[in-house]
């Protein structure tokens, strides 16, 4: 009854992370009933995802032939600072704060049980070297800016064990109550979190 | 500090209903990670959707090429009796119900003032004029299956003046309490419906 090429949008779209078949079938039949210009726009705005690169020092993505992402090639940013992070959408919320002026280092997903995926492993390996080579063997501050739950406790211990001796300081984000979070939703975790972190 | 052809993504994508810039940024992120053959593959499949046609009867879309969709097609349908919805997805709603045997006809987006947009009129004159010539000027049945609200209610009445006389009965879908809904929760208007269409 549907027509083939909106099926078959809509199979591969459903399976995109936040995409379920009730949107992509929203989406294909408001594509479908766009003009073929900007259509055109939007497959190519996909296409061209294909050429980036991650960087060589950090995996974020950069420009595709230039030697480093933006962040890494920047001068005035501290690079002895590195903020550990999972994916790129927490690098992009950190540099919204405007008020850190390090460098990233990009994990990928947190493993799902306990121990560490091949990729993770592989990166941290990379991130000692870099160390070891650029910085002289220590880092001024590692901040370990995982999720504040079991797997991301789990990533911080074993990023701790990995990196020990690599940096002058290990830190973790702060746990506390969110902004504009109220006290008496808070768990006995994070309420004992905000109790310690008080300032 | 984002890579340009991430920010062009998401510019592009955002613009799309229900894909806000958030979501965006994460299927930015989650495509640059991807191999080249599945990105390609989704570039393709957006590009497909330029060549679709709407079908000349109803204004649902068609295979390309084909002469009429695959409902206005199947002569196992009842072409006299015709649902008139707004957009595509509540023709694929009402086909999963497995309860209607009819045709459709595509009203498209209703009009946001008490006033009939010109895609709305050209359409619905279009409707009259398959009526007269296709159905010896008689439906059997035309369903008006918009949304309950008062844009919908405004179109229903703008349809029913302009196609009295086209049709032996002109209905409207039932409204009352959806399954699952409360009593105690149906405001003053849907409960009174249900009690006027109770069965």
């Amino acid at each position: 009854m549907i027509p083939e090429s909106i099926q078959r949008f809509i199979e591969r779209f459903s399976r995109l992370p936040s995409i379920g078949p009730r949107l992509a079938t929203r989406l294909a039949f408001h594509l479908a009933g766009r003009d073929a210009v900007s259509i055109e726009e939007l497959a190519t705005s996909i296409r061209a995802l294909a050429a980036l690169e991650r960087c060589p020092r950090c995996f974020f993505f950069k420009q595709t032939g230039a030697p480093l992402c933006s962040i890494c090639a920047n001068p005035g940013r501290d690079h002895g600072t590195i903020a550990i992070v999972e994916k790129e959408t927490d690098l992009i919320s950190i540099e919204k704060t405007g008020r850190f002026k390090g460098t990233y280092f990009l994990l990928g997903e947190l493993p799902e049980r306990g121990i560490l995926t091949d990729t993770e492993r592989a990166r941290i390996a990379h991130l000692a070297r870099y160390i070891d080579t650029e910085l002289g063997g220590m880092a001024a501050e590692l901040i370990i800016a995982v999720s504040q739950n079991t797997f991301g406790d789990f990533t911080a211990e074993a990023l701790k064990q990995e990196l020990k001796g690599r940096a002058r300081t290990i830190t973790r984000l702060g746990r506390g109550i969110p902004t504009g979070g109220e006290i008496e939703f808070a768990d006995e975790e994070t309420l004992g979190s905000a109790l310690v972190g008080r300032n």
